[in-house]
């Protein structure tokens, strides 16, 4: 079997956010097991200018969902970034697993050279479907992931890459 | 075009290396700018039991010079973690490059399903050559790159996430 744009994207980012989930649950029962209040990990930062742990989360969950939903060219649902505990950041996640599980392959596959238009900072960047997988979604994605990890990693919470990577 | 083996392997982990090259060039000259011993930055970690700076670039070296030449199925170099300085690091991401450059796509595309054998700590791992780069390299990968970029970013060197993506 070929390898696809479904099967490089879909599955991808949806194995990585289950291990994001279980890495919070961690965080989460560190922070009770030593009494420290959820939201000193969920607002800390790795530098003044960077952007806390939450955030990440939510921009990992965004970097997934809408980089498939532009793979796939249909609409995708605008998830408010309010979330401030970790219940509500895993129902974040939960949302998001449960859009990607609406997507076929049938919907991604062959789009190599679909025309994905991104919104950025500079004005409109116009990709293929295939170098905005490859360039920007998929490097994007694992940035963030892994910041939230090191956020939590840096506050001594017991995590370690094989939490990261998942089951092999 | 079809996504290929190929594609979503030798020119994106080229391409991310040659954005850490950067990278590194920056905190080069903000050593140099500030008067620090670049080796502060380069010995530096984010957590008392996590890998160094170097390390990191190191092993993000070998993600992509192993991973690419088990995909094509050829034999890859050893290179000795023995880099101290930054001009060191960043010849060890030239014979990087170097050593990619010479797969060629002939040599990978059509190894979805070739056998990849991996040691790892619990014993030998064994994938195809499809769930190896896309649950295993590719993730590493960028584990390694990132922790290098925020070891960086957390001691002040001026570098924005554009450093990581790179051109788009």
């Amino acid at each position: 079997m070929s390898l696809s744009m479904y099967q490089a994207s879909v599955p991808v980012f949806t194995r990585i956010l289950g291990n994001l989930s279980k890495i919070l649950d961690k965080a989460a029962a560190f922070a009770d097991l030593r009494g420290i209040e959820p939201s000193v990990l969920i607002t800390d930062r790795l530098a003044p200018d960077m952007l806390p742990l939450s955030r990440q989360v939510q921009i990992a969950a965004d970097s997934a969902l809408r980089g498939c939903a532009r793979l796939a060219g249909v609409d995708f649902p605008s998830n408010p970034d309010v979330e401030t505990t970790f219940g509500e950041l895993q129902e974040r996640l939960a949302k998001t697993l449960a859009f990607l599980a609406t997507l076929s392959a049938g919907q991604i596959d062959g789009g190599e050279e679909r025309v994905v238009m991104l919104p950025m900072r500079g004005g409109e960047v116009t990709f293929t479907g295939q170098t905005f997988l490859l360039n920007f979604a998929l490097p994007n994605f694992y940035f963030h992931v892994t910041t939230a990890y090191l956020i939590l990693r840096h506050n001594g919470v017991e995590i370690g890459k094989a939490d990261y990577i998942g089951g092999l």
